[in-house]
Order: structure tokens, then C-alpha cells, then sequence
């Protein structure tokens, strides 16, 4: 079973990478570009029966630092 | 205008990050991972009518290594 999940910095939460990347589009000449915020994509390939509570327990001990940042679970076909 | 790329290791090319992930998760006690591949997530705010091709070059110079990454433009209500 394919999960997708996806970790981004809660608001507020000052994101240096994301100001490097508007800087850069920037630079590039790109206008228009109000805010960019980078996070995290972690796919994952899991056996079947796994349980939500599961994937719930990952991302709180391992993938995400739920301090600063919010998760979601996407499960794919 | 919200727009989230989504970039992600092409198949076949090494990704420590996801293979040090995989191995921390089994680490934790999480069994039948049969695969972790860590990729970025970049949410961007935008003017209203920036064109996709705008969007696909902001990939292609900046956002994502066309070398070794593939990307997905989603674009937000």
C-alpha cells in the first residue's frame, strides 16, 4: 500500500528555506509570488494490513516534529 | 492563487534521506515498511494569473533538479 505524507511548517512558524526559494524565483525574474513555504514528502510503501493508528504513530514519533510542523496522511490505491 | 509542487527522487536513483527514515522506523518497532523515498513539498502563493508555463519554469530553473527529480504542479482552490 502506497502513503503519501505530507509535513508542513504550521503558520507562523518562520520558514528560512521557503524565503530562500521566494528570494531565488525572485532573482529569477518570476513576479507575482506572495509567500513560498517548503515542506516534506514522504512516500511510503507499507504491507496492506497496515492500521491508520500505525501510520498516525510514525509520523508523530519519526516523520513529522508536530511542535512545529502539521502532517497529513494520503493513502493511494 | 495556492499552488503546491511536489518533488520527488526519480525511480532508481539512491535517496539516503528515505533509506535512514526507513531504517529509524524500523528501528521504532514498525514492521512490513517495504519502501521510504523522502521527496519536498513547496507551497506557493501566487498572483491569480500566473500562466502554467510560468509555473513549469519555476520548476525547471529553480524548484526541482530535472536531473535526478520529477515534479507534479497541484494547483489549490
Amino acid at each position: 500500500m502506497k502513503v503519501r505524507v505530507h509535513v508542513s511548517l504550521k503558520p507562523g512558524v518562520l520558514d528560512p528555506q521557503g524565503r530562500a526559494v521566494h528570494h531565488a524565483l525572485e532573482g529569477l525574474g518570476f513576479s507575482g509570488i506572495e509567500d513560498v513555504r517548503v515542506g516534506r514528502l514522504i512516500e511510503l510503501d507499507v504491507a496492506d494490513g497496515t492500521s491508520d493508528e500505525a501510520l498516525d504513530e510514525m509520523c508523530r514519533k519519526l516523520l513529522a516534529n508536530t511542535v512545529i510542523e502539521n502532517y497529513r496522511i494520503e493513502k493511494a490505491a
